[in-house]
């Protein structure tokens, strides 16, 4: 089941540039960044008190988030993050539901978690990703 | 200065059947729907353990949200929140670094609480709204 809101994602043309102007207009600071090479993005998060911002930038032109950023070149809101307690469990009673999930169930994110994206068609046209916390 | 995550807003072409849907696919309720006659919506949100998920309906073709629901007819996020302990500080403390603020800073959620929106071009692209919390 869901349990809370984890991220809000944000595709930036580049990340280094995102990261000075956080810092700069706003003090908020990211920390490390790192690659997803199966999404194509380097990444990093900011951490607020109750969930995180996260900035993806696409590694490539092949990497699925390059398009976003052609329609969206200044960057954008690209979609956001619900936790659940238990990945095979809500997978298993939102797909009862008819919703459809993108991916094999078994993708994780830099940090290991296991992650999911819902069909936007299935959550009021929003992008929205599973994030399995708590194990 | 910012200090969470308050709530992401998706704009919805009705609120009951977005409800619904919530409801039956994710075991998600609503709370109670208000109207802010301010932004022309009629809106509610449901509460999660560490922030919330606004959903917003235009309340007529004047709604300035109306016009993104023509561009994304099925839905689809239209900013997210970010928690300030003090708007009077903050808005003074962003404008001094160039930021834009949309609205002269006076406006009011429909819980009374200050807000005000940055320009998307001050935010990496993204909508982001900015909520007093804890006054």
């Amino acid at each position: 089941m869901i349990t809370g809101l984890s991220h809000v994602s944000i595709v930036v043309p580049n990340l280094e540039a995102a990261a000075r102007e956080l810092e700069a207009k706003y003090r908020l600071k990211i920390g490390a960044i790192k690659v997803n090479e199966e999404q194509g993005v380097r990444m990093a998060y900011v951490q607020l008190s109750n969930a995180r911002i996260e900035l993806m930038e696409p590694s490539g032109d092949e990497s699925p988030v390059a398009k976003f950023l052609q329609r969206n070149p200044h960057g954008g809101i690209h979609h956001f993050s619900l936790e659940v307690d238990d990945m095979v469990s809500t997978k298993g009673e939102i797909e009862r539901q008819g919703t459809r999930l993108l991916g094999d169930g078994n993708q994780k994110n830099v940090d290991g978690e296991k992650i999911a994206f819902v069909h936007p068609r299935d959550f009021l046209g929003a992008l929205v990703e599973l994030e399995e916390h708590g194990h």
